[in-house]
């Protein structure tokens, strides 16, 4: 199993991406986790320690796909 | 089955994105066509009416994701 990150802030551009792919992603292969910076904001330093610009975003294997945009990552903290 | 188009362009950035996204996708609900613009300069107007503003783009029921930035699709003819 592989493990996706779905980065998002709960912004309307976000929750439209999140709802997309979250779901989108193969059930047999990927573990989707889903991390809302807003409310976790503890979690905005693991987001950008991994490479997390803006969000949404969705890191597959550690590679980051930033996804349109909603927020900059440095409006979240 | 719905319908997934990923326009790009051949660049670095679009065939990582490609080669993650095109196969990640539930291949039970998704027939996914990749359609590479500089080969195909005749799709351009194609992409441009559904809201393609850049590649690699990800067309999913006729919502537009961007994902990361290779080209803008104005230089693409």
């Amino acid at each position: 199993m592989e493990k996706a990150v779905f980065y998002h802030a709960g912004c309307g551009v976000c929750t439209d991406a999140e709802e997309r792919f979250v779901e989108a992603l193969d059930p047999n292969r990927f573990a989707v986790e889903s991390v809302h910076l807003g409310e976790t904001p503890e979690r905005v330093g693991e987001a950008r320690a991994v490479g997390v610009e803006s969000v949404p975003a969705l890191v597959i294997d550690g590679a980051v796909y930033h996804i349109n945009h909603g927020a900059d990552l440095s409006a979240l903290g």
